[in-house]
């Protein structure tokens, strides 16, 4: 029994985030974060922050960011919006465009929280299969009644796969709504979809500084959109949903490029090891285009390997999808760590 | 025009939070924020969080917190929840508990949030008007078809008055709905509702740390609840709402009370300065309970005091309702700055 409680959101079955355990002697491979320390800069920014005091209020709309992010992407800062993390800017995004009954579209396999977020927004789900090749047809654009918001993770999850820029312009200029492109991924990858924003105004870009800038603790995430909708959605976020420190820690993080560069260098060239080695194992990879690898086995069961890597101390994410089968979503870490897991993997293999 | 957007967010007008202006000259006494900085420990624990890394997300329900919360509030850990600042977690009740459609209700004047929050549900609103004497009659209580939801901010803005405990109680068990008592200032007052939680399953408790533990500029809040009704708000929140540095920080300022104690005393003793040294200016006061004192005037219109003030570098806060007059909410600052704002009124008043 649950009194009070909306009738579907007594239905529905939490969000379960991926694990995270608290043990130091886990290495994290299932949640696609950076294995390097955050820019230096970011450290100095906050403790410079904290010598100012926290007491007051921060910086309702994150100023400070958008000047530099604005510099950076060449966007106006008004077409700019920051939230606590990008998960928080699919949440105004969602309850801006989507009233209950209305529809939200978005293909599968894919970041399950699109499916929550219609749950608690009582939307009827438009769940689209990627074709087999992780490519999205004519369905992906079919006319619909009170379609209002279509999601679409790029590069998605668990595949790394990206749909090219100049196939998101026309999938964008086909739907009667705005395009949510999740770009949580992008910066591991070879192009992105700013500029498009420009060109139509149903495509809405969002970021995340928790993978590419190694600050998942911090919860900061950006938006780009064209002005009167992110007037918009500033009307349906919470006043200061930013707080003083993750503001100046996420504007150090995107000032300091150069380490941005290098890390990214770092990780593309781990991601290439790991594809390369675990396909000598006998495994089928996906060329991604993100900081993870998804992986399946023509012949091995794979949920068996999850656990012997688990018990070995190495965490990764097993997944199971009725049409794509069964895989393992391998997070880029050191070099160290993918060659000690590829090692894991070659020995459970071989048994 | 304002495609895509739905209709009742495009009617609405945005929220709008107290100025807070950036220049170091003003002193801010308009937004009820604390004057003295918040306790060292918090800027050692955020400190030692930083060494630790950014790059893990953080404790999807900042249990190190809720641990530190429960022992000192004598409340089982799973009846808390917390929140990016309790704006936030007002933001996830109102998600989790009203439909479209359906009602809120609200005493006024209070925190013209719960007007917003409504407005954005698509759920229609009651106001129901405070007495002159600030109480609430039988109108707050009276039966209503949807109704699923009432604030009641206690103490309340902008008269720092409160609704005593046990008539809380005797309005939540009147009402068919949660009762949500927005407990932001309640660091302030003489008493509180938390125990009366596990008395009735339809309170819900709100806390910030924003006011007492001067950390407006972390966000972080927390919520006490029956845990059936926590599971489901967790339900509706994004899986890691609070980030790694406000959990440590916050963790730390509520396992010092000393420090609480002590700046609770400094700013009540400044409170009653305040109160006493402005009704000799002729001002009527209601006696506060929490960090801010509303004062009006029988014989002098306020608004140009108020003016006088900002030219002066003293930010208060004027406020107009047409039944209970015009006034300036003053937030409690330090004994010099309350000296100097009394001197510049005695000022203008005596003009």
């Amino acid at each position: 029994m649950t009194p009070f409680v909306r009738p579907q959101i007594a239905a529905m079955s939490a969000y379960v985030p991926g694990e995270q355990p608290r043990e130091e002697t886990i290495t994290k491979l299932n949640t696609n974060e950076n294995p390097y320390p955050c820019s230096p800069q970011v450290i100095e920014a906050i403790t410079r922050a904290c010598r100012n005091g926290l007491s007051r209020y921060p910086d309702p709309t994150a100023s400070a960011f958008r000047a530099a992010a604005s510099q950076l992407l060449g966007v106006p800062a008004d077409w700019l919006l920051c939230g606590n993390g990008s998960d928080e800017l699919l949440t105004i995004v969602t309850r801006a465009l989507v009233d209950s009954g209305d529809c939200i579209r978005y293909p599968t396999p894919s970041y399950v929280l699109y499916r929550t977020l219609a749950e608690i927004q009582g939307a009827d789900r438009q769940e689209v299969s990627f074709g087999s090749d992780w490519t999205l047809g004519k369905d992906f654009v079919a006319p619909s009644d009170r379609l209002r918001l279509v999601f679409l993770a790029n590069p998605n999850s668990p595949s790394g796969t990206m749909i090219p820029p100049a196939r998101v312009l026309e999938i964008a200029e086909a739907l009667p709504c705005p395009l949510l492109v999740d770009e949580a991924y992008v910066d591991f990858a070879d192009k992105n979809c700013i500029a498009l924003v420009a060109r139509c105004e149903k495509i809405i870009v969002t970021r995340s500084m928790s993978k590419s800038y190694s600050l998942a603790g911090l919860r900061f995430g950006y938006l780009v959109a064209q002005p009167h909708l992110i007037a918009q959605f500033n009307k349906v976020k919470d006043s200061y949903n930013c707080d003083a420190l993750s503001i100046a820690g996420a504007t150090a993080a995107i000032s300091d490029q150069s380490w941005l560069d290098e890390t990214r260098r770092r990780i593309i060239a781990t991601r290439q090891r790991l594809a390369q080695g675990i396909q000598q194992l006998g495994f089928r990879t996906t060329p991604s285009q993100a900081n993870f690898v998804w992986n399946t086995h023509p012949d091995v069961g794979v949920q068996p390997l999850y656990g012997r890597l688990k018990e070995q101390g190495y965490l990764v994410r097993y997944m199971h999808y009725p049409r794509w089968d069964e895989g393992l979503r391998i997070s880029v870490g050191t070099e160290e760590q993918i060659d000690r897991v590829l090692a894991l993997l070659e020995d459970a293999v071989r048994r």
